[in-house]
């Protein structure tokens, strides 16, 4: 089975080193020669992610194409599967995850719960008093890791510039997100929903507990919304829905994504299968597998120190190394930008409280080599 | 850290997966381009595993020397270690390992338990008698996999040529296996000891169960065994003690391996750290993870079915990959040649009796594509 990845970031790395004791070949299409995906036996196409052209010629020449980020050409997906070429999850999936507003369009069309909402092509003072504030500012397109995010608590507040998504801001007790592989004949397999935390400087995402610490109600009305949210955008694949814990006990979808997600790489040691094998799983027609927790897992991600740019330097391996139950998993990306996602620490345990006291010790730093 | 590999087999493979998560970085030294720690990123160096200018070269490159098959040329280890390289385990510890009649002198002068043995450099009738039969008979050097055993059940049993040591054939209960990671102080960290079945015809082992379905007092003795073993060769890294447990209830040494080994594959998935990434950790000098298991798991090895020769063909994965808690290994040999070993799946589950019941659905088959 020869799969070919669009996007050659940590999530084609991690695909990768799953897909390689199954006996799968790959090729992955990125910008960059010193990717991720680089260095690990994978077959590299430099090419830019909008380039259509070295896309189809990828989807050509494999048996499945599947991609690890979202901001790649779409148009191109879908003239592989108008000429038969097994692309998934689908363009069609692709297209709608792009836009943040027609994802948020789709998913209320399918009655399943988000924040109040409305497409905005200029954002002026009117529009926002209408809608009222605080609210909540995404660009449609393009956004990653808190950039294309505006928090709007007033009339001040800077606003971004371009066609967006405005959804009224609304109280959270807890982020969560469900992690869940659907595949072709639209039968879904979750992993126990898990507990987001975020830095809320620039809404990165810095620790992840499965299981989260709800209401066993709450568990199964996430997963209940995470499958309909996979359904309803027709992915086939790991689909990933972040949703909102309102302080009144709401469930609300934030956002999906059609691709193993940062919110399920505690699932590589936290689960009887992990998202990047199961992913692998549901695309190309194998069958998907036990998605049971085992134990519990606290996740942190290795973000490069603030102020990093240089050579990337790691620190305290040793010390994290020595916590038992500890993994960890450096993306190998030899520059260090300031915040940069380098790596995570996954620290697993029989209980939860044990997992946490045990990550409470990941000392793991990177920053550049030339910095300060 | 730069780690070198002498030998690209399956145990190399494993390594360099487990080692890539933690930033490591491989070169390997094997008689073929095509060997499984091919196509893995690793840097590859073909040369014979005796080629003693080829080992030293390797060994002044990198941080590490390490091994993945003892049958290497030993004076290139002891030639690095006199110029300051580590190498580990030690030149000396192989040496001694190599010699299956040194190995269980010095065992024996520890003062730990084995079969009663002798050294016989031509096997004629008169020795033979004088010994005793059942006997089992061993080249002192070169066998691997249950080649270069012959049991003698009587006078008329073919025997072997060459150095050999004959040990007492004893009744056997079980056969057990204690994988530890010794670091550079004398630490030992042991994995349960598990349970190893083989194929009587062929003496392979074919599958390996853990924990081993014994006595809490004998599991305790076979850990003091295998760490005492492991200290008596002065082993650092991964070193696997196979025991047997005698119809009588005693334990006693068959043999060891100063090497990440096949009794060992269960913990990749059935413990919190993998044997793979435990021996990186001992060579390395990084603290060793914890050796707890994790539920139960039973290991099947994959081997080429009997007559194969051509192009692997695989066969039943779906089935296999059906099975909650399967996890597949396979090794990348684009040869299936008969009983060679291909791969190994491993199943876990809570408890053992589900382990073992899952277990009997891997339908995961190796043959070659233009046999019978």
């Amino acid at each position: 089975m020869h799969i070919g990845i669009v996007g050659g970031g940590q999530l084609g790395r991690m695909i990768i080193l799953s897909g390689l004791p199954l006996g799968m070949r790959f090729t992955v299409l990125d910008p960059s020669e010193n990717c991720p995906c680089a260095h690990l036996g994978a077959e590299l196409v430099v090419a830019a992610l909008d380039d259509a052209e070295a896309i189809e010629r990828l989807g050509r020449a494999v048996d499945v194409l599947t991609y690890e980020i979202e901001h790649i050409n779409v148009d191109a997906l879908s003239a592989l599967e108008q000429d038969g070429r097994r692309v998934r999850p689908s363009g069609e999936t692709l297209a709608v995850v792009q836009d943040k507003y027609e994802q948020r369009r789709l998913l209320h069309e399918a009655g399943l719960p988000g924040p109040r909402f409305a497409a905005i092509d200029e954002l002026d003072d009117e529009a926002l008093r209408g809608f009222g504030m605080p609210a909540v500012q995404k660009l449609r397109r393009g956004g990653y890791d808190g950039r294309g995010v505006a928090l709007l608590a007033g009339p001040e507040s800077p606003r971004l510039r371009g066609a967006s998504l405005l959804e009224e801001r609304v109280a959270v007790e807890k982020e969560l997100a469900l992690v869940t592989a659907r595949d072709a004949s639209g039968v879904c397999s979750s992993f126990d929903v898990c507990e987001l935390e975020f830095d809320p400087q620039n809404n990165i995402c810095t620790r992840v507990i499965a299981p989260a610490r709800v209401e066993a109600d709450t568990a199964r009305e996430a997963e209940r919304l995470g499958e309909a949210a996979a359904a309803a955008v027709g992915c086939v694949g790991i689909c990933a829905t972040e949703l909102f814990l309102t302080t009144e006990g709401r469930l609300l979808i934030n956002e999906l994504a059609p691709r193993p997600h940062n919110s399920g790489h505690w699932t590589i040691e936290g689960a009887e299968t992990g998202q990047f094998e199961q992913h692998l799983r549901a695309v190309s027609g194998l069958p998907l597998g036990s998605p049971r927790r085992r134990g519990a897992a606290v996740m942190r991600n290795i973000l490069a120190e603030p102020g990093s740019n240089g050579a990337a330097v790691v620190r305290g391996l040793t010390e994290t190394l020595a916590i038992p139950g500890a993994h960890v998993h450096l993306y190998g990306k030899a520059e260090a930008r300031s915040r940069r996602k380098m790596g995570h620490v996954t620290v697993t345990a029989e209980h939860l409280d044990e997992a946490l006291r045990r990550a409470e010790g990941i000392a793991l730093r990177i920053e550049g080599e030339r910095d300060g």
